[in-house]
């Protein structure tokens, strides 16, 4: 099934922009009559049918707005420093996106192997991820902040910082609490400094450990990102 | 903390061969007296200590014989069609190792997109994920088996099947078993066949599903790798 995204979507008659028309004009060739499937990114999903196959501005006729069954009465809220090599990061992009998140946030730490993210290419990323597993909402990434400024900002959820360290005997599968929003912070290819673990505990952060084995960080981010879904998910 | 591969390691005085060595000396650029960490990939870590900085045959006094920490009492089995791109079976690979994985069985289908694997590329991928994460346990992989073989093979654990289907109502999370070794079958991109479960069913393995998630195959293949590893983590 393929999946277009267009974030105006709407029932009736709709028009696609250029990069959207010759994708579905050129390289899928389609023809008028031929069905396909629209995301808002918003939460809603759409039953589409071209009838304009014009290779700049292809128009097609949305009907069945319907809800995409990756709407959650949770939220799930990932926080990365981005990795020295950006495909690890794109990596975790595409995968939670696949497995299930509402937000990413990208922070910039003492550690941080990159302090600049090229947050358009880690968007489009998440869209392709989020038209290839036919979701309906839009993961957000946000601009990357400085650690600092981002353990002071409001959330309202559950609030978890996971690194590595001998002394963290909490895990998140057993802290988490089924239902509620999850923020997990996860450390850099450097990990935390011991101020900034200071920092988040001061600010309402609570140290878990994903576990014993030894993970990489998207590695980390993506295993964090599927706890939260998968005690959600069990009966 | 550098960990080699050695699988002949043991207490004392042992030489690396030549790529090994060559890494050691000239890319890592250790001195006499250097310590490092050594994994015989059969369950077991050794403290190292150069002793001669060849840059073809180097030697290590091997000391410390220990159980690696991902010794487990239930053994993770996860069998995949490999992937039309190798890079998200290695992918797979490499995520599912750091994450904890002990067999790997690769197996061609009516669907696959893949009908040769380059296993000795994949072996390389899980050595250097295995060092990587310090694991002492190298994960087995296997040689490509056509799907009927494979549900044929002996496995002493539970087998389940996984795959998109609205009829599959029963999750991977609630019906494994805590403690119990675990075989899951991962549909290829195009899908497992009528006939190819059915015949799975007849072998005894048990329909899953991962989530209401589309995931790609090598998603999938870690989501279900992390499944298993979770539920036997939780308190």
């Amino acid at each position: 099934m393929n999946v277009f995204y267009l974030p105006d979507a709407q029932i009736g008659t709709i028009s696609f922009p250029e990069e959207e028309s010759k994708h579905i004009v050129k390289v899928l060739r389609m023809k008028e009559g031929d069905g396909f499937c629209v995301t808002d990114g918003n939460g809603s999903l759409y039953d589409a049918e071209l009838i304009d196959a014009h290779p700049k501005r292809a128009m097609a006729n949305l009907s069945n707005q319907r809800a995409g069954y990756d709407i959650r009465d949770f939220k799930v809220s990932i926080a990365i420093a981005p990795t020295k090599l950006n495909e690890r990061t794109e990596w975790f992009l595409e995968k939670a996106t696949e497995i299930g998140i509402d937000e990413v946030k990208l922070f910039s730490s003492y550690h941080s192997e990159r302090r600049v993210a090229n947050v358009e290419r880690f968007k489009k990323i998440v869209v392709s991820a989020m038209k290839q597993s036919v979701k309906s909402k839009m993961p957000l990434v946000e601009e990357m902040v400085s650690f600092d400024k981002l353990v002071k900002q409001n959330y309202d959820g559950q609030k978890f910082i996971a690194w590595i360290d001998d002394d963290v005997k909490d895990q998140l599968c057993d802290l988490y609490k089924k239902g509620e929003n999850a923020l997990v912070l996860i450390g850099p290819e450097g990990d935390f400094s011991k101020e900034e673990v200071a920092l988040a505990k001061e600010n309402g952060f609570v140290p878990v450990s994903l576990g014993e084995a030894r993970l990489r960080t998207e590695t980390a981010a993506v295993v964090a990102c599927h706890t939260i879904q998968l005690i959600n998910q069990m009966k």
